[in-house]
């Protein structure tokens, strides 16, 4: 039997991409999967490849040396637990059980315990990056039992992103299912920077008037910018320039606008109500996607409710430039809205994560890594236990100087009728944020009026009820 | 033992309330407490009247006629389940349980099982008005089993608040826990208004500088309002005109601006994720209410992230005309939004509510009755299965006629730095909601270029993925 050899359960194309991946770097791989056609796909992709392909999970156990590391790479949900009761037939204590999908974080610590009864580890495991990156180096955020995670962190290590001069893009995220918790609200960054940036292509698009391939040079030219630059503002540019094939014309103009939504980018919103965080970024970011579904209801309004809007008739490259300080402000309010909301999860729930640790891993490999990741993980470095990172120096310098610039945007916008669901709700979050006092005293007295909620004063302690009516 | 008498549990102001509210219309009332304090309050609140309060549920159960009625009116969660427990004791099948408090939907779908097990019928009801509602006449939203519903209908309607022309405010909302969601998503609106009324006068103090009293006089003219009259506003200008005994100040003033948030927002905002439903006026005024709780962190951050508003230098009085057509938009929003999601629960959760009949008894008792709940009803009366309200002829005309309040005022407050969390979250979504075309054609084409996550196309059927990379 070989040394250190690993298991991945689960060969759709992630499955059969991380399989890949770990045996290129040296590790035997056993891979299963029950069905007939991921299996025989990893055959003829494995071909001559260090990597056994069974569609018994009987022979995946007996194949694996102790203790064993099984991967599984398998649709989040039922999927999962189907794929663990197999298992557990077949699996001894000190095993250790990987679960690399997108597992709501309920889920993984339900796993956790049961699989604790019967000895056997279990590891909440992250993993971002798409189909590229698990292929040649995904970041990894593993979360859940520690011991169990020193026991995989040298095949992690290896298969894992490499910043430049930061390391490996793995960490240990923290107690419990942080693992997955941190996965999710990566996610929920990546919803919310990704609306932002269609948000900025339809006000250029709509409000400018501007072509396709017109828009496509500003994103082209933002691929380089110390500040909106990484990866998803180059497959942003990377999509505008596709040419359909059949019509000659930008491919994205042919695609229907509606959206699906996977679990994670809900699943951090919901999250969030239940901590008391605000996301608003990231929230909002759900809803354009749920807009988009409703694409019949929107073509039967669009013909009954008005266009009361105008074209934007200022300088375009003005307003590419304060899109551009726009877009960079708003993606680090999404980034300082995710990790305010990791950091109190980390304290709700005991996960005991680093910030630090968790914007270095970002900074390679997965779908939000961008330039902004060292700048932000400078700032935990220096401050573990910030709330916000808009209040750091660096970054309140920037919400000072940007501001104006998403006002603009956001003012354009609106008067072109072009929607702002997340650049709007941006705004409204960063002057909420730096605003000493809300309206929340007039709340509070309405709530007091008709149901005697009681109210606190600002100039002395104490809970108070009035009655007012006269 | 007297015909027809009925028993509250819990006797906390709202308990105390129902339970004088039945007794006056002459039903006889078993009032029941285990804690001496709420009970004693009972005792001197109903001398002379025919309440008999005890503090044993044995007794409450040999002092009802048979089938036994009993409206819990108790704190929602496991407080709810004590008390059921408690009474399973005592009770026998044909009793109906009515819980009167606001539980969590799905909480009472579990709690209507358990006792149909026992043979005793559950009714979910949720009772809106505060404090008045519930002595002089609340709006009432029961659901669940429908014979128990009859059985309690008599009471319920007697005790209802009532209608000018159109009855008593109560209905049967639908099988199951529909007439706790009904109760939650009728929060949800609340919670929508009332942050709307709040950045409106956040507009009027700190945009228009203008002094409480002024906009106590503008609210004060607007319970006058076809548009916007309706409970809240005329709460608002009860509130904006109390003065503080001790400073001679207005006394809103002085009240500390942090809202606290139960349970029934925060659920609708995770409902509406669930069913993908677009309810983000709703939603955002949840995260308006979390984020003023973060009032240390906003003084910090107002120090250190800087002021970039004006002042609105304008006229006052076509300010106030704007916002009261902002107002009036935002409000009509906030019924759509919420009222879609009670259709497409309807439909998801098999309730066969009726939302003509909710909108109705909206109309009375309640916390978000308004002059707008007729023409809604009407609305629903014609077109019973409308998915939103936004297209029905009467308030597309409206939404045409006040759009270009809404974004005059969403920018006058942008402008001047006042957060527009729910304004300007309505205005996007009525901006995405009449856009043939969102931007997610582009959201589409980064996700298939990542995660292979496939599209769509506008000129052909079919689902396609491309290989983005050149």
């Amino acid at each position: 039997m070989a040394k250190d050899n690993f298991a991945v359960a689960g060969l759709g194309v992630m499955g059969r991409n991380v399989a890949l991946n770990i045996e290129r770097n040296g590790f035997p791989v056993i891979a299963y999967n029950r069905g007939n056609e991921n299996a025989q796909r990893m055959r003829a992709e494995s071909a001559g490849k260090n990597v056994t392909v069974t569609q018994s999970i009987e022979e995946l156990a007996s194949l694996l040396n102790r203790p064993r590391r099984v991967l599984l790479m398998v649709t989040a949900g039922s999927a999962t637990d189907r794929v663990i009761d197999a298992l557990l037939d077949h699996l001894e204590p000190e095993d250790v059980i990987i679960d690399g999908g997108n597992a709501h974080f309920p889920d993984t610590d339900r796993r956790a315990m049961r699989l604790q009864d019967a000895g056997i580890h279990f590891v909440g495991c992250g993993i971002s990056g798409g189909e590229e990156g698990a292929l040649w180096g995904p970041s990894i955020m593993p979360g859940g039992d520690r011991a169990a995670y020193e026991r995989i962190a040298p095949v992690l290590e290896r298969i894992a992103a490499k910043t430049e001069d930061d390391g490996a893009c793995v960490t240990y995220c923290g107690r419990h299912s942080a693992g997955h918790y941190v996965k999710m609200v990566h996610n929920g960054i990546e919803y919310g920077i990704m609306q932002l940036i269609c948000e900025v292509y339809d006000v250029l698009r709509r409000a400018a008037r501007m072509e396709t391939s017109e828009i496509q040079a500003v994103f082209q030219r933002w691929t380089d910018s110390p500040a909106v630059g990484g990866f998803l503002v180059d497959i942003t540019a990377q999509c505008l320039s596709k040419i359909d094939e059949n019509t000659g014309d930008p491919l994205v103009e042919k695609i229907l606008d509606t959206a699906g939504q996977k679990g994670t980018g809900k699943w951090t919103a919901q999250s969030a109500l239940d901590l008391g965080v605000p996301i608003p970024t990231l929230t909002q970011s759900v809803n354009a996607r749920i807009l988009s579904g409703l694409k019949q209801a929107r073509v039967e309004a669009s013909g009954i409710l008005g266009r009361s809007e105008v074209s934007y008739d200022g300088d375009t490259a003005d307003l590419v430039s304060v899109l551009h300080d726009a877009l960079y402000l708003a993606m680090i309010a999404s980034y300082a809205q995710g990790l305010h909301l990791i950091q109190v999860a980390s304290r709700e729930y005991d996960f005991g994560t680093d910030l630090a640790e968790v914007s270095r891993i970002w900074k390679q490999g997965c779908i939000i890594r961008s330039r902004l990741l060292d700048p932000i993980k400078q700032a935990y470095l220096e401050r573990p236990d910030m709330e916000n990172m808009l209040v750091y120096p660096a970054f309140a310098s920037i919400v000072n100087a940007s501001l104006p610039a998403l006002r603009t945007a956001v003012e354009v916008a609106n008067r072109s009728g072009v929607a702002t669901t997340c650049l709007g709700a941006t705004l409204a979050y960063l002057d909420s944020y730096r605003s000493e006092f809300l309206p929340a005293n007039l709340l509070q007295a309405l709530r007091d009026n008709f149901g005697a909620h009681t109210y606190r004063r600002l100039d002395k302690d104490g809970v108070f009820h009035t009655q007012w009516s006269r």
